[in-house]
């Protein structure tokens, strides 16, 4: 019998619960899920009495952690990602495996040697957006070394959105499944990676300005704009010289160009509290952000569209619309940063509904000489939710992680130490039963080019 | 016989102790001056032995702060401002006075009716700015009020730049006289102030292409930028209900376009290290910058120019060049953020010489009404340095401070607690001696308006 502990069940843990309640009866699992509010899982455990238990569990608590930590084999953690060093810490002190889809930290990555000496996995980055990437980038990366090819450029983008049908007239097509202070801070900084040898670098204030259009057959067109640091990525693929190198996210057409404009406006900043009432309107505070105007007799969405160099009826002035942030709405909170106030208005306009169907898109993009032949290849994913518990986003993320703990518990993962699943023995398993289980595949498209 | 304790005895306090030195024989001052390094001070003090001496302290060490502040009546203290609340609570305990020129945080004012209750004063802000400003501010603003006028409007500005003869033929009219790399971050954020009773706010991407030009008679133009807060300033100068308000920063005209430059350029970025090398050079760093071009056969600084949208021959692109931004000179710092590098390079350009004269601006631009009448007031000062060691800004930060300390320990100031220079018991006998005694006075022009 293995003993298996995942700490925290919140949204994101539903597809990896199921996968784990499915397996237990047949590999001999005990389940144990430790959440701070235990209650609902409870109820959907009580047909799998036999193997899961919920428990309740604070992650101040530390000696609760290090007892529960004390009775598993492996520990499975979906607590925010500040948390781990602190379990990853108790799980050497226990002999425990530890498995997580976040980042492998400076903090983690410092265990390394302790975990290998003590003969013990900590499994890192084994979700989506870390996982999935390493992974499906790595199985063809792997195979055009094998063949002897020589990659150019490697490209790749991962975007959390709303499926066709749930976009509904929300001109933005897109909704919140995923953390909304982030997606409002995201790229914030300088973003860098390398383009034919060269670095090349992005100020946050023309981020959203330079984007690049994909095309993803049945599901049309995507803009993918640069992450922050695409240069880390270099190492643990094994490309240390590669000429172009990029990280991107996805979002629908029209988004970005939108989204500049807010940037611009400077509604995006986190640094400064603005000392507003909150009572004072989104109208007031746009007017407040525009230079003093000539003439006040123009609406104040003609003036920011002026402000913007944009035509009133741009696509991008649409979408500053529908916000509302022409509105005598008031902004809510008192004496706050614009993003916190931005944020505020998002969640109010992207709340995803309970009939909402959310979609995962991974694209990879390669292009490698092998025999004298330039090669395009692409690597394509779309993940669509089932329902708004089981989310593509919760699939995403929680079955790779599921199936990465059956194969260690089977004794089929012989690394030791800090892993992220950029080899074989991982990826190729856990590719292969998310496509013939849960049909979550890549399309690959290789093409031939005339040099 | 008073002791007074000076901490700390850098560059900005010599003409403060230039101050206690001459008044020390006649006031029965024992001077005690403690710094890290008090050889070269303990040379200047030769002469003054039976009066001063300089004594040896590190700020790590406590017991020997508590020592120095034991023996005191009032302390001086002129270490970085994170450093005050810690040497203010000893002063508390050893029922102490302390002087600074830095700000009131909110950790010191959290020691006000602490302060009041044992009799004492933690005089805060009475240096150049804060300092001055609030003093010759106040001055107009009581002045105003007493003759029972109605103030509209408060606009002020300062800088620290060079004396006409030291700008050579650097085209920015700038070189570094306070900490380059707040000069470098100024502005981030978002800026907030007042204007005809409603908020305005302007985002950083934005500051630096919205300015405010100034003219001081004799001196010529300048342009002023509005500082992040300007909203803070209402409260302590009584002026809650002002319909406008703004604090700013002044530099000589065209300085702020060329910064904007290097804003969008994306120079100034503090957040993202760049994984650079050191051997990389300025012309590699700023073409990494640029978007890829149609024509790599022209010169970087005419893509740069197009990038920008600016012409190539434009006193912005004259002002980048003269910088080096287009050389091949290396950046010089491996891994580094942005405005790290950018820091390094204008340390180099904007050294001040030996035989530099540095010059302080402060204009206040006030409005009100009067008997019906509406009145344009302008305070304007200009203080030149006198050499390489009393500077303008040593002796605009030191002088006022000095002063300060001899009407406290005189029995002149008879507010407690913790208290900034805005009663006319404080800024009064401190304007006139700095007129009186050392010519640093402010211009008053006041014009009425025909409404």
């Amino acid at each position: 019998m293995s003993r298996i502990l995942l700490l925290g069940a919140g949204r994101s843990a539903s597809s990896l619960l199921q996968y784990l309640l499915h397996h237990a009866p047949t590999e001999g699992w005990q389940v144990t899920v430790a959440d701070v509010n235990p209650a609902p899982v409870r109820a959907l455990l009580l047909p799998h009495a036999a193997y899961a238990q919920a428990v309740p569990f604070a992650v101040e608590d530390n000696a609760r952690l290090e007892e529960l930590i004390s009775q598993a084999e492996v520990v499975i953690s979906m607590l925010p990602a500040l948390f781990h060093p602190l379990v990853a810490r108790a799980c050497l002190r226990f002999q425990c495996h530890l498995v997580t889809a976040s980042y492998a930290s400076e903090e983690i990555n410092a265990l390394h040697e302790q975990a290998q000496a003590a003969g013990l996995v900590l499994l890192m980055e084994c979700g989506l957006d870390p996982g999935l990437d390493h992974m499906s980038a790595m199985q063809v990366i792997d195979e055009v070394r094998a063949q002897g090819g020589e990659l150019l450029s490697f490209k790749s983008y991962c975007g959390g959105l709303m499926a066709p049908g749930s976009e509904g007239d929300n001109p933005w097509r897109y909704k919140f499944t995923w953390n909304p202070r982030n997606v409002v801070l995201a790229g914030q900084g300088t973003a860098k990676f390398l383009e034919g040898g060269q670095p090349r670098f992005i100020p946050y204030q023309q981020l959203f300005a330079r984007t690049e259009l994909l095309c993803i057959p049945t599901y049309g067109e995507f803009e993918g704009y640069a992450n922050r640091d695409s240069l880390s990525y270099r190492a643990p693929y094994g490309l240390h010289d590669i000429p172009t190198i990029l990280r991107g996210t996805l979002r629908r057409p029209g988004y970005c160009a939108a989204w500049h404009a807010l940037v611009l406006l400077g509604l995006t900043d986190d640094a400064v509290h603005l000392g507003n009432a909150a009572s004072m309107t989104w109208s007031e505070l746009v007017t407040a952000y525009l230079p003093q105007a000539a003439d006040h007799s123009l609406p104040l969405a003609t003036r920011t569209a002026q402000h913007l160099g944009l035509a009133p009826d741009s696509p991008e002035m649409q979408r500053l619309a529908w916000l509302g942030i022409f509105s005598d709405v008031p902004v809510g909170l008192a004496n706050a940063k614009p993003a916190q106030l931005l944020e505020r208005l998002l969640t109010a306009k992207w709340q995803l509904e309970p009939t909402d169907q959310d979609m995962i898109v991974m694209q990879h993009l390669f292009r490698y000489t092998l025999g004298g032949v330039l090669y395009h290849h692409t690597s394509s994913l779309v993940v669509l939710g089932d329902d708004s518990i089981h989310t593509a986003m919760a699939k995403t993320v929680g079955l790779p992680v599921g199936i990465a703990v059956r194969r260690l518990l089977q004794g089929h993962v012989s690394q030791r130490g800090v892993v992220i699943p950029t080899s074989a023995e991982l990826y190729e398993p856990i590719l292969h039963e998310l496509a013939t289980q849960y049909g979550i595949h890549f399309v690959e498209n290789k093409q031939t080019v005339t040099q």
